[in-house]
């Protein structure tokens, strides 16, 4: 794949989208669907051969000389978030493709190569990340999946029974450890570093994982003219002091790498004549290093505690997901290290904030991750772009890594 | 009507309702409907002559004996906030409804009576408020009311139609000022002051007016992983450092009875996963005191202003509505004061700080308005509750201030 197809394959999945503003592709959607079934197409035309796993993870394969050997796999997700840009997860799938093409140009290679569109990576739709290299893994929490609903209500049971798939079976998209020699990942980096230290290729070292809190503040509804100010116990005010509690406490550790979001926030009866009488919140928490998260969580749990005793607003707080950071593997780094040298580009070694599939597949078999810069380290966002230029320097390095891991 | 129906009917009308957390009634919805045709029989039955005026104001009338003479009109409202109470609005309908009755049953006075029930009180659907009120005195903004919908996109127009109601026909609803002599409300208070004081009726001398602002954050969204805590324009933290503006402000002025209360809020794209991007709230601020009020919204307007820059996040503040506080008739009050003298009623004067129909009235007619407690001064709450003697007491004072007037 040349420059040109591979930056029209990434416009051409962009139109797959509910809503103009940015990319909206949410897990198992018909937007979804459509786009898989175009990386399906492209995945045929490169002479792989495609199959569907249980769980909907696309995996096309490129067999090696020796049929007994294992796979080297690359690849990333399809899926966005609301509103998002058109490189992340598809930058991984596409390139992975445009490298597994022209390895196979070169004549075949010792190792069967497989590129993978894993499903479900965002948790946007049903609050579940990387989903499908759960399932892969065997790593998923089937009990939550089975309660998993997005905001229309719908199921995840439903909404995969849409596509024809059977959550009952999501066991079998399991893969034996024998099967995977190596899985590599090329993303975009999400964030500005790359660009403000002036390298193009990433070398991950390690995977944040997320921890998301899910916080719940009751105050008392109230009329918002006759309410007296110091009669009120108001939901929204409290959770005002939650949002800049997060941002503190996550300040003051981000030399740990740690980082602390309120995302989403919700209001209770979000009426411009009632004083809120409750308010959900989603927090996310992150970092590379385990302690200083542990220790974020629990100051932000001393501060939330003391909020709703001031303010007479009890809140409840439940941990909805609670991951461990990732290292990756040694020997890979050492090899993505030894390929951006002899090609001469500029890299760094680095930690990801951002989770992805490596994170679940690094628990079963060797993985590393590439990440290219960019722009203004926008991500999650319509105006996320990514140079061409950098996109081929990617696939450049993400090729000569599977050539040596192929070979 | 005795007690016993009097409490039916309040508990009638709250079934009425979309959802069973409290009452939802909004203004022109099905549930609407039905609680006016409801009003309407029980209005047949107690002999009054019943019409619905161009904008959906539903009125019944019992004539007295001048056919010259000027009528005396009481009510309030049927429609309720998302999750509200039983008895705000209602209350000022069915107590006006018993009071009129009563008074048919003495015989029959010098001027008409008439009972009130005023549509789309609460500016819930619609953001607009008291819509009743100003179709009958002229005091509609119709530009304004043109372009109003609800969070469906429904317009004004497509839901005033489903009613039959012809929206470019509401300046027919308008009443001359010769055909009503003077407007009476009975109300709950919707705040603590009463209970707090021991005081049974609460005399109103003046009402707070709305002034209510839109405000919108402009942050980044990004990857809430990958993007470094001191790379942020998070719209939520802006956001919240304006929630807590308005609560400081606010209670610097509270002294001077104005209050302000953010009770809209919404992120964007509000995913757990993503920074948020962009934040719109509305304010409304209110008061008795003009000057107070001018002088809240300067103070928060420079604060949002320093919010805006120092977090880097661009805010557009747009003031939807700005109203005047309004004074009602000193000779009115006189005669509640006198009658509740009479009757032996603890009472006291005070300002509303919501907003009712009376402050439209006002601007035409002699207006008054009677105000009784509510429990731990609660309302748009679904714990919102009034006590029999409570009510009783209040439609005493407004029937014989009604006799007073209309004799």
């Amino acid at each position: 794949m040349e420059i040109k197809s591979i930056l029209a394959a990434i416009d051409d999945l962009a139109h797959f989208s509910q809503g103009d503003r940015g990319v909206t592709r949410l897990a198992f959607s018909d937007e979804d669907q459509a786009a898989r079934q175009y990386i399906e197409r492209l995945m045929g035309e490169a002479g792989l051969t495609v199959r569907t796993d249980p769980f909907g993870n696309l995996i096309g394969r490129l067999e090696g000389t020796d049929p007994k050997a294992p796979a080297v796999v690359t690849g990333s997700h399809l899926d966005t978030v609301p509103e998002g840009g058109k490189y992340d997860g598809v930058l991984g799938v596409i390139g992975g493709l445009a490298a597994v093409k022209r390895l196979s140009h070169e004549g075949p290679l010792t190792h069967p190569l497989e590129v993978v569109a894993f499903a479900a990576e965002e948790s946007s739709r049903f609050s579940h990340a990387t989903m499908g290299s759960k399932a892969m893994t065997g790593t998923a929490n089937l009990i939550a999946w089975a309660k998993a609903r997005d905001e229309q209500g719908i199921s995840l049971a439903e909404a995969l029974a849409r596509r024809g798939i059977d959550l009952g079976r999501v066991k079998e998209a399991v893969r034996s450890r024998d099967e995977i020699k190596a899985f590599l990942e090329l993303h975009i980096e999400q964030g500005p570093v790359l660009e403000r230290t002036g390298n193009k290729i990433g070398i991950v070292e390690a995977i944040a994982a997320p921890t998301r809190l899910k916080i719940i503040v009751e105050g008392t509804a109230g009329h918002s003219g006759a309410t007296p100010m110091e009669a009120r116990q108001d939901a929204l005010v409290s959770a005002a002091m939650i949002i800049l509690a997060v941002q503190e406490i996550a300040l003051e550790r981000h030399h740990q790498g740690t980082v602390g979001t309120v995302g989403v926030l919700r209001v209770h009866p979000n009426a411009m004549n009632v004083i809120p009488g409750r308010v959900e919140m989603g927090v996310d928490i992150r970092g590379v290093n385990h302690e200083s998260i542990i220790e974020t969580i629990q100051d932000l749990k001393d501060e939330v505690s003391s909020i709703a005793d001031s303010q007479e607003t009890p809140v409840a707080i439940e941990v909805t997901a609670s991951e461990t950071p990732v290292a990756l593997d040694e020997e890979l780094i050492e090899i993505c290290e030894a390929v951006c040298r002899e090609l001469d580009v500029p890299y760094k070694f680095m930690n990801s904030g951002a989770g992805h599939d490596a994170m679940n597949m690094a628990a079963v078999v060797p993985s590393a991750m590439i990440l290219i810069p960019c722009r203004d380290g926008l991500s999650h966002n319509p105006e996320e772009y990514v140079d061409a230029a950098d996109i081929m320097q990617g696939i450049d390095v993400l090729t000569e890594v599977l050539r040596r891991l192929a070979q």
